[in-house]
């Protein structure tokens, strides 16, 4: 399993995803400031990565960290800060680096050189935390699956999108394992074509049946009663179901309702906010033009074109037929079964 | 108005679709078999022109006959025949060559010149009556528009999908110039872009405010209540309404439904297939993997990667809130509205 980010010497490596899949190119961060950058132009990009990649920015930052560079609770806390402006949408985000804040704060006046330990030591286990739930969302999620399986999914929830194995590809990756799996539809998922160049690949390196389609597609395919369920991500769930995830997800749930296909979502806890009544409040982020005027460096229409382009949506609730955790899977209505496997 | 389409000297020129937004170049067919070619690559597209190509185009065989390529009436069909086999979903094609046939037929033992001017004579009649058609098309769509209307659709179907003015966009110039236009949404219309590069360009040509987004958008800004109508050209539409369209549409429909949005479609009568019971029948072209794969040459994923590239798809009759015709618009049920206006 190709890993999505790794530590060599205290120093932080990434998967560039945006080279994928024409090449397999590493980064190495010199400082924690290149790795807000890759976050924020998604070198690194999935709700759990994006997690894990904050926790050890903030573990470099303090690495980087010397005592000319003011005090340490303000510098930690403004790095914390400037982890937290990169994306706004994934609850994963602010989860992780709330985790990194508590290591902080239940360390004070200690040895600078032990506090980075401990914060090193934090960021790898949310990480390897992180390939452990997968796989047992992935246990969990398969069950739902009938023999012979036909899945639709977009954009990429796989190894790329976590530390490894993945959710929504996680539930797939252990289907195939248990050999109920005929084919995986994938939507190409525009416009940052996750689907196309990141799920593709790691369904192809697993030698597991895959079809691209475009996601205008996915209507007709279903109508054609060639998919059996739909799972995908999430980047942040509220308490009462709704669900964040890539822009055309909310979409594909409407469609899966009206061709009677189960819709589910396969997600950590972590993505889980129970901060947040219902979907309304999570904010949708908003991303450059350029992002949908160019594919590839050319562009597709006119340079000047009005474009408008949220990277993500809202599947309410009652769209989702169940929400795949590593705790098993919660069905509705989800704001009981939320609080209960979160309490957990 | 951009000619699509013009003769000069007895010879055929088309502007190449493939090559806009970015450059506007005509090419003057050597042969009748490059018009061929012409339409199978979408350098020319869209259900209307494909018609009035192809008329073109047979008009154009004629005139490379001489008399040793064969008995007269053998080398006629076999040209006809060879337009037929272009592209299979879009009507217009078929509709076009039967007219052309009736003229050849009508004009035995007559003098090659004057056989030659006939053919040429009906192909610029079927032109001059496509613009006519659009513009009527235009003025019984735009009276279904609120004021300040945001509406959505998808490809192209706009002038450059017919001689001039369009349908589904000639509906929207005519409510543009009843000042009823707030602002349309473009769908990207993958695989091929005709909404990016060819909706957009005309919509910006004439001052028309426009937002491009990707075709996974649509649902999002329909749940934003940001979409009154859908509007949509067609490339085949049977007795019973159902309509093949553009790959997307289909899901846009169950969509608009969904979202209680009117969903409306504008073609002209050779669109309408009476021969066909319901959409079923109608033959969806499969076109090549590497519209998919590829985005201007480039590999936006595994080359080798198994794709699905269904270029239409089919809306059922009970989606559609409307049909607009240049004799005025069908409402559900739709199998008498259509027999009705197809017999006047």
């Amino acid at each position: 399993m190709i890993p999505t980010i790794y530590l060599e010497e205290d120093r932080v490596c990434i998967l560039n995803q945006n080279l994928l899949p024409a090449r397999v190119e590493y980064e190495r961060a010199a400082n924690y400031k290149e790795l807000m950058v890759a976050i924020k132009e998604l070198k690194v990009r999935g709700a759990p990565l994006i997690g894990v990649t904050a926790a050890y920015g903030i573990a470099l930052a303090m690495e980087n960290y010397s005592g000319d560079k003011g005090d340490l609770t303000d510098y930690f806390n403004n790095a914390a800060g400037e982890f937290a402006s990169t994306r706004p949408t994934a609850v994963n985000l602010f989860w992780a680096i709330e985790r990194m804040k508590k290591v902080f704060e239940a360390n004070p006046n200690v040895d600078l050189k032990y506090l980075r330990e401990r914060l090193w030591a934090e960021a790898k286990i949310i990480c390897a935390e992180d390939i452990n739930n997968n796989m047992l969302i992935g246990e969990n999620g398969q069950k739902l699956f009938p023999p012979q399986a036909r899945i639709l999914t977009i954009c990429n929830a796989g190894a790329l999108a976590t530390c490894g194995y993945g959710t929504a590809l996680g539930v797939i990756r252990s289907a195939h394992k248990h050999n109920k799996v005929r084919q995986v539809w994938v939507c190409e998922t525009r416009p940052v074509l996750q689907g196309a160049r990141l799920t593709v690949w790691e369904l192809v390196e697993e030698k597991i049946p895959v079809s691209l389609i475009t996601d205008s597609m996915a209507a007709f395919v279903m109508q054609q009663g060639k998919v059996d369920l739909v799972v995908t991500g999430a980047d942040r769930i509220a308490a009462n179901g709704d669900a964040a995830n890539k822009i055309g997800t909310y979409g594909l749930a409407v469609l899966a309702q009206y061709h009677r296909i189960p819709f589910y979502i396969a997600a950590p806890f972590s993505t889980i906010d129970l901060n947040i009544p219902s979907g309304e409040m999570i904010k949708i982020e908003e991303r450059d033009q350029e992002e949908v005027r160019r594919i590839g460096g050319n562009y597709i229409t006119l340079p000047d074109v009005n474009v408008y382009n949220p990277a993500f949506d809202i599947t309410p609730a009652q769209l989702i037929t169940g929400i795949i955790t590593e705790a098993g899977v919660v069905e509705p209505p989800f704001r009981e079964g939320l609080l209960r496997i979160k309490g957990m």
